[in-house]
């Protein structure tokens, strides 16, 4: 397993940005400031303080909680309990729950267990009303919509993409199938590797409006735009190859085939019904089009709320939100012959979900810089983890957190 | 009085941004996409959408409603006698009270009555949930909060600016006092007519990040920025004219003075204690500094739930949110003899609110675009209009507003 390189990047607690000032001042000092033009703003450490203010960097579409009320949910404080928890982590180090927050970066946390928070806490900028970037975490929720329409016979995911999209005729989505989007196994000419600026996905963000257009940006201002420039590179349905750009032509078809955008999508099945405490927001595009592969903010509770639906199999105070068969699909898992990531040894893929296979059942929303959702049915646990760790991909914190999540789920349940 | 030209531009209903498919599709087709980079989101007709999603637009920070449930408003519904009303307008035509909303392109309008919503509509974009651009409502309220901190002694208004700001030594606000800067009597060398893109507030706005940055604007990127280079012209004290320039550098002072930024004093203070139901937002500036002098979005009913605190005299469920001398001293009026502007006879300008002087003691903040919080107490009556009237200045519906408001006013209080 890889090990973080701790020795590189200021640690959990001196990262911490409300000790380093940022955003601090009326206004804050030039070297305290974090603008969206200035490129940094997803750098670290500043991303320490963005991920808990990306509408104050760009344009955003709010996701409605609904009229009244929020539903609570109900309490039985563990925190002592779970903060002294031990585990080893993926390298044979011992850590401690608690101090693991800090290794990972943690700016929130959200543990239910049996529906009832046991542990909440809250790191740096963030606050329980504030929502964080959950980056990819969002696929997770475009899948498990996309999933349900096709259920309801909305949408069938054997067809081809550029059937509900003819705009993607002459790129690589034109023959891709609906579930081959859905489960990452179409072949792109795509490279997505954060650490590299000059890596594919960030001309993507550009296209997003999630860094500021460069010289070669200009002609390509939209999503849309971008998407139906990408290559093909390799066959469709052969292998899982997680690209973002699956999961956009996923929120373009729900948006396009829904007439409603994934914003109303998200409030009218999720976001009301489950009596979400705050608006969720997402990022929007030049032409006002919502980030479905990674462009939603959400409090750590609503997260969990939506890790709490997964669990419950769908089911939400005596209503079906989200089909049973989608969730047990979900849990079933996808094609291990084609999941060949070596660093989740036994996890499949299935409809926008990371599927681990192991004894809690658990399946994962996992998105860059360390945020989670981890869904694990056989301990009754869903946590809700919002982190803003130095490094982009997975696999900086995944050595600590899987440990992390299995210890604790075992120790829920046992 | 001056005459809206009619023939100028589509009317109220031929102009409605969903008949008229703006941002409308996924994506929506370019000739009906509304973009910040365009620089055409504020032009009419495109503004009946913008106006309704400003944070689609620009980055936005959050004005937190608080926890728990919205504090609801009780009804007393008169819907169908405000509707058949009719009146003269200034120019002595008679319209209904229902086609006025039309001539004066409103996208919602919520009227109270002792406290409950008698008249509530909406039309084009704007939804009850759906927070509106208020533009220079905005200043009411900072005029409102800073006028509270003077009561409180935590500002004093006979101070200079640079006492609290000592960046603007050098700038025309050097030696303007606070209470100036709260009643619009400084001397500014600052133009602010929106119909003339030359003019100084939209350099002004490009510094907010309320339109893209020009050529000559790229050195001043911050609304504080710019404030320290706005120039004397005139003295100060003795008339007042009305400046936007004003506004900002009271918020600027209310943030650096009260230590919490400007979103979070709406949200102690106001959003919060009032059981607002939904957030409201402000933009901000590539600083992250929120406009004070024009940014804010609200629901109709939160603008009303402010409205309706000042008639109350600051008082709320038993709490004293503003002092209540605030609130007279406010409805007392500003000099008479310091106010010229010819298009409202008879008014006075006070701590950033208009005093009409009328028969029902009205007192009003008004935004471009035909924003509009009427609070007359003589009447036991608020009103919250929200519009996007083609003309920015007040001049375009005030003819027709006025006199409807002060007719609806007499005959709820008949």
């Amino acid at each position: 397993m890889l090990e973080f390189n701790e020795q590189r990047y200021l640690d959990g607690r001196a990262s911490d940005p409300n000790e380093l000032g940022w955003m601090r001042g009326a206004p804050p000092p030039a070297d305290k400031r974090i603008t969206f033009e200035s490129d940094a703003f997803l750098d670290f450490p500043q991303l320490r303080w963005s991920l808990s203010h990306m509408r104050e960097l760009v344009p955003t579409v709010n996701v409605w909680r609904g009229p009244g009320g929020p539903a609570l949910i109900e309490r039985s404080d563990k925190t002592a309990e779970i903060d002294a928890l031990t585990f080893a982590d993926a390298n044979g180090r011992v850590r401690r729950f608690d101090e693991a927050l800090y290794d990972t970066y943690t700016d929130g946390i959200v543990v239910l267990h049996r529906g009832r928070i046991v542990y909440e806490r809250y790191f740096g900028a963030l606050e329980p009303h504030l929502q964080h970037a959950c980056w990819s975490v969002t696929k997770s929720y475009a899948g498990t919509l996309a999933a349900s329409l096709v259920h309801e016979g909305v949408l069938d995911d054997s067809k081809a993409l550029a059937h509900y999209l003819p705009e993607l005729r002459g790129s690589a989505f034109e023959d891709a199938t609906l579930r081959q989007a859905m489960d990452m196994q179409t072949g792109l000419n795509f490279s997505e590797i954060y650490e590299d600026k000059s890596s594919s996905v960030w001309a993507y963000l550009a296209a997003c409006g999630l860094r500021p257009p460069l010289a070669g940006d200009c002609q390509m201002r939209t999503q849309c735009d971008f998407l139906c420039t990408v290559g093909k590179a390799g066959a469709h349905g052969e292998t899982v190859k997680y690209m973002t750009a699956n999961t956009e032509v996923l929120g373009w078809v729900l948006a396009r085939v829904g007439e409603r955008s994934f914003a109303q999508l998200l409030h009218d099945r999720l976001w009301s019904p489950l009596g979400c405490e705050e608006d969720g927001y997402l990022v929007v595009d030049p032409a006002g089009m919502a980030m479905a592969g990674g462009g939603l903010s959400a409090t750590a509770r609503d997260l969990a709320r939506f890790g709490e639906l997964m669990r419950r199999e769908g089911e939400w105070n005596g209503k079906q939100l989200i089909p049973a068969s989608v969730v047990h699909d979900v849990q079933k898992g996808g094609d291990p012959t084609k999941f060949h990531n070596t660093t989740l040894p036994g996890f499949t893929y299935r409809s926008q979900w990371w599927v681990t296979h192991n004894e809690l059942g658990a399946f994962l929303g996992r998105g860059m810089h360390g945020q989670l959702l981890y869904v694990a049915p056989k301990a009754e646990m869903v946590v809700a983890r919002l982190a803003s760790h130095p490094v982009a991909g997975s696999s900086g914190n995944s050595p600590i957190t899987l440990p992390q999540m299995l210890t604790l789920g075992r120790t829920l349940s046992a």
